[in-house]
C-alpha cells in the first residue's frame, strides 16, 4: 500500500465497531498507507466532503486503546442508501471524484447488510469505469444477521450486556413477593433475527434461573399460549421474567407492538421502527392476571454498553478490520471479511473473505432447530454457539470513576 | 456480643445493600455473635417465621466477596409497613416472641425511610416491654433521601451506573444526523428527590457533553419552557439529550407521567408508581417538532447494576453494616448509622449515629441552591458533592464472561 485509505462506519453502532476502526487504522499504517481518512457520517458525509485524517485523532497507542473502548461509531454513521448506479451516475461520479482527489487506494466500509450493498454497488461501478480502488466490507451488527459468516463483530458485546443485565434484573425481580406475583417483560433488539433475544438465556446458571420464556421473531407469537404459560408460572414463582424480541409478530405478520399502536417511524430503508412490545405485553398481563408488571427496554444501551464489552468480540472486531486491510493490500475488492469457527471446543475463530454480492441484502436468522418446539426458549445448541462470544472483558480505562473515551471529532455534534 | 443477631433488608434493592449485609455478618462474628440469622423478605417474612442461618450461605471469604457483588437484596425484601403498636399489640408480640425464641440480642434492619420507621417502632415497643434487644438501622437507598446523613449507601453505585450509561447513550445518540434532529428523554428514578437524576451530569467531561437539560422533582416542571429550550437546542445540535426524574410534576402538583395517563399502581405505602414520563415527553417533542425521539428508562437496572458498582459506595456500605453491629455491641439502640463528610478535598467519610426517631419518615431533597436558576441543570456544588461517591470499581468476579453472584437462598423465588 503506497497511497491513502478511506474508511467509514454505517448503520447502527456496536461496542466493537471502533475496535474494527482501530484494526483498520493500525494495519493500514503498518502496510505503508500514507493517510487514513475517516468519512464523517459514512458515505453521506463523504458526498458532502466531510472527512478527517485519523492520525490527528489517534496520535499514540493510548489513543488507539481509547478508540477500541469508545462506544458508538467514532466517525459517526448514516442510514443513506446509495441509489442504483443506472440513472444516478452523478452520485457515483461525485464519490469517485472525491476518492481520486484524496488519492485513495483502498475504501473500507464497516457496517451491516445495507452497508454491504453500498460496497457492492461501489465496487461494481468502480470496475465498470476502470477504477483501481479496492472496496472491502468489514462486518458489524449487533443483530448478528449477516449471511455467510459464523457471527458478526458487535454481537458478542451486546449479548454480554444483555446476559449481565438479565442476571441483575432477574435477581432484583424476586426481592419483593407481591400478592399476585410479578411479571417482567424485557424487550430486546432484533427486528427479524432473534440472536440478541436468545442471548438472554446466557444468564441462566446455578446463581440465576435465567428468563422463564424467550420469544424470538423467527417463530410466530401466539398470545393465547403466552398467557397460559405466564399463568402457570405466576402460580409457582414470585417473579416471572420474559424476554421478547422487538420484532415478534403474530402468525398473520402483525407486530405485537402494533397491537398497542406504537409504531411511529419508518427509516430511510423502509424498516419500521419497533418499540412498545414489552409495554404492550406488560399491560396485557396486568389486565389478565392483576399482577404487578414491569416493561423494560434495553434500548440503545445494549449496543452502546462498551464498559462491559466482550474481549472476544472486540479482539475479533479488531481482527476483522485488520483482515479487511490485508485483503485490500493484496489487491482484492468486492469482498467482505467473514468469521469461520475453526473449532468449537476449544473455540477458535479465523477470518475469511466472501463475495459481498452474496451477502448484501441477505439476512441470517436463528435456525428453527435452535429454538425449542414450543417456540419459547432457545436450545443448548444455541447456547453452545453463543457462549464463547461473550468471554473475557475489554477492561475500561477508568478515570474518576468513569470509562474514558476518545474525544469526539469536530463536525459530528453540530447541525449541518 | 454473646448471643444471636437478626438482620433483614427492606424496601427497594441497591448495589451496595449486600455489602452492608457482609459488613454486618463478618463484624457480628468478630464480636462473638453465635448465629447471624437473616430474615427472608424482611419483617414480613419474619412474621411468617421465614429466616436463614447466614453461615450456611457465607461459608468462606470468597462467599463474602460474592455476597458484596451480588445485586438486589440477598435476603429478599418487603414493603410491609409495621402498624402502630397501639391496637396492634399482637403483631409486636409475635415479632418479640420469635426474637426471644431465637435468642436474639441484636436486630439490624437495612433500609430507607420506611425501614427506619420499623426500627423506630420496634425499639420503642421493646423499651416499653423492658426488652434488652438492641435495634439499629443501617441506611440504604438509591434515592439518597435519608435525613441527617451526608449520603446513603447505594446512591453512589446507582449514580455511577447512570453516569456511565448516559456517557454511552449520548455518544450513541449523535452517530446519525437525522433530518429534523433527535431528542432523547432519559427517565431516572427519584419520586421526590432528584439526587439520581442530577447524577446524569456526572457524565459531562471533555469526552462527553453530558445531558443538555436536567429536570429534578424539586423544581416545578414547566412544559412551555421545556419546549422552548429543546427547540433552541435542536436547531444547533444533532442530538439533544434530556434527563428527567420520574417524579417531575407541574406547578399544580400533577406528575408529568399522569399527563400521559400512565399511573397504574399505588404501593403499600400509598406511593404512586411513576413511569411513562420519558415516553410522554418524547411523544410531546415528536409532535411539536417532527424530530426523531427516543424514550429511555433506566428502570431497575440503575439500582441492580452491581457489575459496575462504585468501590467507594460498596466500601461505605460495608462500613455502615460494621458500624451498626459495633453500636449494638456497645449496647446502643434506636439509632441509625449515618455518614459524615469529614473532609471535602480529599474526600474523607466517617460514620456516626443518629436517633432513628429523627430520621424515620423524613426526606432530604436536593437543596434549591444546588439546582440552577432556570431549574434545568445541577450546579458545580452538586457535582463536587456527588463526584467522590462514584470513584473506584468493585471489580466483578467474572466466570465465563458473566459476573458471579452468591446463590439464592431457598424460599425466595417460590410462591408462598
Amino acid at each position: 500500500m503506497k497511497r491513502n485509505v478511506m474508511v467509514g462506519q454505517s448503520g447502527g453502532p456496536t461496542a466493537a465497531i471502533n475496535a474494527s476502526l482501530a484494526g483498520i487504522y493500525i494495519t493500514a499504517k503498518e502496510c505503508g498507507a500514507k493517510t487514513v481518512y475517516g468519512m464523517l457520517n459514512g458515505i453521506q458525509g463523504l458526498l458532502e466532503g466531510r472527512y478527517i485524517d485519523l492520525s490527528e485523532h489517534v496520535k499514540d497507542d493510548l489513543d488507539a486503546e481509547l478508540l477500541k473502548r469508545t462506544p458508538a461509531s467514532f466517525l459517526g454513521s448514516c442510514r443513506y442508501k446509495l441509489p442504483a448506479a443506472e440513472g444516478n451516475e452523478e452520485v457515483y461520479e461525485k464519490v469517485f471524484a472525491t476518492l481520486k482527489e484524496l488519492d485513495i487506494e483502498v475504501f473500507i466500509y464497516i457496517g451491516g447488510n445495507d452497508s454491504m450493498d453500498t460496497i457492492n454497488k461501489l465496487s461494481k461501478y468502480g470496475q465498470s469505469v476502470g477504477s483501481e480502488i479496492r472496496f472491502i466490507g468489514c462486518p458489524k451488527t449487533v443483530d448478528n444477521d449477516l449471511a455467510l459468516t459464523d457471527h458478526t463483530p458487535g454481537y458478542g458485546s451486546a449479548a454480554k450486556y444483555i446476559a449481565i443485565s438479565m442476571k441483575e434484573l432477574i435477581r432484583d425481580s424476586f426481592t419483593i413477593d407481591f400478592k399476585q406475583g410479578m411479571c417482567t417483560i424485557v424487550e430486546i433488539m432484533g427486528r427479524d433475527a432473534g440472536w440478541l433475544t436468545g442471548a438472554a438465556a446466557l444468564s441462566k446458571d446455578e446463581d440465576c434461573d435465567g428468563p422463564d420464556l424467550i420469544y424470538l421473531p423467527e417463530v410466530p407469537f401466539d398470545i393465547e399460549s403466552f398467557r397460559e404459560k405466564v399463568k402457570v408460572l405466576l402460580a409457582k414463582k414470585v417473579s416471572v421474567v420474559v424476554a421478547v424480541s422487538e420484532g415478534i409478530h403474530t402468525a398473520d405478520g402483525t407486530y405485537v407492538c402494533e397491537l398497542g399502536n406504537s409504531v411511529d417511524f419508518v427509516d430511510a430503508f423502509g424498516h419500521k421502527q419497533l418499540s412498545g412490545t414489552a409495554s404492550y405485553l406488560a399491560g396485557y398481563i396486568a389486565n389478565e392476571f392483576g399482577c404487578k408488571t414491569r416493561a423494560i427496554e434495553f434500548s440503545t444501551l445494549q449496543r452502546a454498553g462498551s464498559h462491559i464489552a466482550s474481549l472476544t468480540d472486540t479482539n475479533e472486531g479488531y481482527a476483522a478490520g485488520r483482515a479487511a486491510i490485508l485483503a485490500a493490500d493484496e489487491g482484492k475488492t468486492g469482498l467482505m471479511v467473514v468469521f469461520e469457527r475453526l473449532s468449537k471446543h476449544p473455540y477458535v475463530c479465523g477470518t475469511g473473505l466472501r463475495d459481498v454480492d452474496k451477502i448484501a441484502n441477505d439476512e441470517r436468522v436463528v435456525p428453527r432447530e435452535w429454538i425449542n418446539e414450543d417456540g419459547d426458549y432457545v436450545t443448548d445448541e444455541f447456547l453452545s454457539y453463543a457462549k464463547p462470544l461473550i468471554r473475557g472483558e475489554l477492561v475500561p480505562i477508568m478515570v474518576n470513576g468513569l470509562p474514558k473515551h476518545l474525544n469526539v471529532p469536530d463536525g459530528l455534534r453540530e447541525r449541518k
